[in-house]
């Protein structure tokens, strides 16, 4: 171990500014590299939810390499934006997991998952949202969240939505998701008190410009107080609602 | 007048085509020229509403110009776009009429305006958007349709416009105006069997784009059968309105 | 039936506000849940025309769901956004029902519908710009309005215009289809006195920007009055049209 | 109150639809009207922050028909975006408030807000996000949680964040601000496990976008779980932050 | 005749207004119905060059109907923007017409061609602007002017520009074709006299932006007097330059 | 001159490459340097026209300082985009020239420029269009063609257009210029056979795009060969105007 | 060579101008011509690189025409954006090249190539990344560069990046690519001295919009002096890269 | 320094992770903490070019703060996009700085900077592009790098660019300043070897999109490996041909 010797020398001596010193000190802990890949094993700790993967432009030999490695260490699997002919090559190589063609992911579950105190409520506006709104679900189970998904109540029909009050009002956190004009969070927003995470999709067609007509509605709404994530990023949406459940859990434990 | 009938023997010999036959007979009657300007004054045979002048972009002396040609032939005159000074030096010199700051407006009603049967309601989101409400409100009321204006009932207190529920399933016509993300009239259009119109307008800011978020999210409306005109145009929404109102007075008056 | 009743008395004594106590109260009369879909059977008392489906972004299996729902009520059905293959299947389980290939949609009329009096011409300025301008006309002819369709009148021969002016004019309402600068409204909208709705398409290439140009110019037309729907939106315009065609009947209706 | 009762039993025995019955009967209760103005004096109990007023697009004259309103009621004032000009008359008029020009809002505190636990830390990239930091900081405040700001942290000299380790994982949310490239929220995000609100300014030019940038930037970070307001909307990320820091105490509350 | 006779003295005696005098006169001469296509004949006398047509978007059965009326006519057949597939099919049905796979355009020749004075020299920066190059070409040579193509004389390797300088200043209207920066029209605009139009090709990628960049650039260009037409729009430029030959033409005929 | 020679003859021996020897060769003939201005004065020979002064972005002083080089030469002098301030202190320093507030431009005629057989016919949409429209016919003017300008005939009042038929058919080139939706051009470009130059304005508001929407309609023309130039561009409309005219004059020259 | 004394003696006779005796004194020396393309062999010898060829928008006919043409000369051959397909036809033709799958391109290494002294550094942010990261390490290698790849070391994970440390600063040149927000050059541009070429790829969805929002963020970046290239365009970073290592190399030779 | 000796340790006994000891280590060395500022006074030794200040978005207040700092520590002052009233008071509180109202800076020069050898020259397109220039001259000049600038050389008149070769070959590193199209870095970087930084500006009007034209073009150049930076970002590329030059440097030195 010599080399931090040294290092600890120079950095005394004057001879390497305080940064570098730490720099070239830090081993190569906590990632771990595959050709192209480093995994971050450490997320966990850091972040409060697992390395997840973002299947769009890999190739299926770079995702059968990785799951392995994830699955070795009892860590939870959760791969997305994965189409149909990916899904089924994983599904059957790796039984213990399940491919969602809606959701288009592949997640294996893992008993090690720590359950949370805390609901997080996902409201679709629409049919064609669900694919999103699932994405989210699948991502906030994996944490060791409770979930629940409501479909169909956009604004054109606002009925729907108010049938539906008892469940808005007691939830922890809500996911929002919606596409076209994305008005759903503005009404929502004004009408409960927890954290509203709006998640725009990419349904429609014309002026709803791919989805950043309801990003942009979103992050314009008058109701105040609601976060955006990016267009179809249910996983996005998931992973930020874990970090409140996350919050709220460690304010109710001793510390 | 033998320049008609030049025409006509080229026409009957085959000389001219059709086109160029009637485009030459065609005198200019029915337009007026000035400098720059041609007004129409068959424009409210053809369309149903005299002929406004838009004031951006036109001098003082311009529009000084214009309008005891307008006031000269009975007509109502709506200049619309114009800054406070404009307006202030317009009231002076014509005392019959009157200059709307909130509107930015100078208007001249007549008494020869023929009343409508109809009820134009204009609802407006904010307290900011009451300017372009207030553009369509003249507009209609110029065109001798009856209107009311009902401000401050956005979709984050949604409520306050349950409370006005009576009232719009009163209106022959809504017109709708909001800016930021726009989604009143989505929630209006799912609620209400008449025609709306809905009017972005430019109010918020960043990802509210000057209008064209509202725009784009009107445009892309899940409610059905919404129609929607340009960003901070009351006027075009009145004049639209009065194609409507005057199809319906069309529809009842015995031919 | 007894969670009435504790609301009301919950409402009474203060302890709930009045909109938790209604939104609580309303049940879910109305709207019919499949897994992923709320119909929304009062939409026709609501809005006036029945809930199309929107058939982009939904899998074969959905649309067969939905469709016996909707048969068995006997209200028309009409899916849009539909490819040739999932056009073939639904014809063939539903033969009752009919595809359109131009057009892009399924539909199957019912004898229920109510004839309502008004006539809605549709326009169309090139041959490219029929599919949309049909998918106009069979939205029109289900709401049980009377329809005609003119193809191929575009501006840079406009004498073909001027020779349809009977038509024009005879209309109650206006529908005008128009692709790549989309000036056909404009140069209409100056000749007529009766609604015109605007319908740009994604006709063109380059600078018509998928439609946007189209839509662009329609908003921004120096003809006033004239309202616009969201780009290749037929189904909307239709809607649109049946909303003034409405107010048109109501007006004439002794109440 | 037997009006509402009246309501929920028709509703019940199916004599009015689940609309007419919500519409109907919404009192005006909670929210009181100026001219263009409706005050909503429950959005606290609804969704536990009061309304704040967005100073942009009003008129000195309506502001101060505003604030009288407010202090009236013993609610804290907070008022957006106001220049320079009007600040000053708005902190002649009430001495018990104060104008800050680098937030540029008018703000008036009250007794009566709820202490709550919680620490919202903020965090601002440069120099020039001071002002949307500040915005984001007293509205915090107003709503009664702790709250602390560092400045001039950006990734350009990242040492100068380490610097900081201690109090960012000390905080139970995290604001984090930045223009140009918006790639603070990442390297944060990257780093801890609390909910982190990701603010970007217009600060930059040319291909900084007015703040599009680092808005988009901050949508598609690469760190799981970040989620994201309006440019410049210090007022919203500090509204969002209440939200959490809201369902926080919830949770270690005895209900 | 005596209908148009009618109109025009009722014109001038002002029984009727000059536009219902326009229409109701304007007989279908000149405009042939297909279903949905009017052939307009009398373009080539209007405007200078015939009808062609644009391919994309229309069916193969619509243009095998078209194909036929044309020939009949034994005007010059031009159909624009056909892939492979279809031009195989009109090769084998119309023998006497020739698919160029670069251009992507079915051509059929008429000997009834006036041939015009004037040489239009196409100029295209890269390899890949040969086919919209192409397509310039086939359009100039059917209106009969002379016309002749260089290509690969980016501004990357100037001095190959250069050496083709006899041919630049001998040509009496330019074509300049370029992608990517689109530079090559400033260049050479700066060095010769005659009519230069820029064609802005889609080739490029990221910042090319599908050719915005390359027109945007050229209609900033920093030489003057340089005219541009739409993306990829070879077609356009070919009509463009016959204008101009025509004109030229014209005006060394004694008239 | 022999350094000429010597280069041209050491690039046949292949002595030095082609660039080599084009580059070392030319001498600063032609241009003349002011501190941080080359005057170009062989532009008129080799491009038809003088080289004409952007007046945006420049100083004052600048400015001062670049007329009598030109002044000097008996150039005609044009110098455009000038506010009224700059446009005063230019006539009252050089009273042989003229300001013109409405086209926004300084400029001094000379009585060396040669006269040019054909005609520039100017038509403007709209009164706003005028400096626009009037910045082209100074252009055409100062380079020695005739012209003429016609306002006010856009196509929401058609026959206003028609009324001028024999002036549009009379004409040698036409410069058409208009906002908003740009219409104008499509409509006259399916009229008349010669060259139709269109010229884009920031007429309009929202939608207009400050003349992005003109300039993209015009560019999607469905009139064929319509040619177009940037926005408010009257300057160069006048340029590639005078090109057209040149090449018509030099095919009548005998050579 | 008749030709070259007569331009001379025109020249010094003032029949020609300078520009126009060079231009035509321009022997096509240096370009070769194919049917559609000109390669230009004094490219190395003007810009210290080959002339590389973009495949994309090249027929597989083309390119083979092209590569027999470069091995002649015994240049390096380098043609990028080569599908699958193409590149196994290539390989197959050409065995002493190579394909590569994740970076799309063929190669013909070349003996002839002189080594250059410099190291160029290239950091990949992400997996995804790696395929243009791969086209700068081919292209820097060609023209005799020393290069080395690290890959995955995106600032989500900032440690990763840190732990390589002693590289980064060996580098002479530092290409850093990376997508989605691009914040890896800001954080890397603020911790070295030497030149940092960004490459923003189109890895990310939604707001990364296609690589535009790494692009604005890498030029927008608060780390000073990073220059920036196209998106994805690994080839433009290698050449780049190799100017420098050119200048680098120069400046230590003797001269 | 044994604190940060114990880090090291810990981190090798693996007691801490590698973030923690990062993290926890760094001391304030290197940045001083104004109320909003921190000075980095370390980047020099890190990016080879002290820390200058941007002018723009911030109070003369803070910059009077600012000043007085680096004049202390002897290092260069140069505070960017100042506006004329701000630069004279600066002019007037620090007589020996300096500043300059075309490049809208100011600057204090040190005896302390560096001499480098290597020539930067800069080229800029047109006169309005003067201030950019400038403003890279003077960053350029501050880091202790010979420079030169050459003015208004654009390609509309491209025989002024061919006059300066000699210059062009002699520079070591090109900084090209161009607006409008942008066309001339893809002009020089065809004729030249050494590393050419592109600068595009925001000089032209409508299509030139302030400056974005200027950009994409130079992004999207057909000359090779060309690098940019930001839209009138004189100052970074000033730095980024520091860094140039200063790898040239090291180059050179015997390490």
């Amino acid at each position: 171990m010599n080399k931090i010797e040294k290092i600890i020398r120079d950095l005394n001596a004057g001879n390497i500014d305080t940064f570098t010193a730490l720099s070239s000190a830090v081993a190569k802990a906590g990632s771990e590299d595959a050709e192209f890949i480093r995994l971050d094993h450490e997320r966990d700790r850091r972040c409060g939810f697992p390395e997840f993967i973002y299947g769009a432009g890999k190739s299926v030999d770079q995702i059968l390499q990785i799951i392995p490695k994830l699955v070795e260490k009892d860590v939870p699997v959760l791969i997305t934006r994965l189409d149909q002919a990916t899904g089924q090559i994983l599904a059957e190589k790796f039984p213990i997991g399940k491919y969602d063609s809606v959701a288009r992911l592949f997640v294996i579950q893992t008993s090690k998952t720590t359950k949370r105190r805390g609901q997080v409520l996902i409201v679709a506006a629409g049919t064609s949202d669900a694919g999103v709104a699932l994405e989210a679900k699948y991502t906030v189970e994996l944490c060791g969240c409770g979930t629940k998904l409501i479909c169909d109540v956009g604004v054109a029909g606002i009925h729907r939505l108010f049938a539906e009050a008892d469940q808005l009002s007691a939830a922890d956190v809500l996911i929002v998701v919606a596409g076209m004009e994305g008005a759903l969070p503005s009404v929502i927003g004004g009408l409960v008190k927890c954290p509203v995470i709006a998640v725009p999709t990419s349904i429609g067609y014309g002026t709803a410009l791919n989805g950043f007509t309801a990003l942009f509605g979103m992050l314009s709404s008058c109701a105040s107080g609601i976060v955006v994530v990016n267009i179809d990023n249910g996983f996005g949406a998931g992973c930020a609602a874990t970090r409140i459940i996350n919050a709220m859990n460690l304010a109710t434990t001793p510390q």
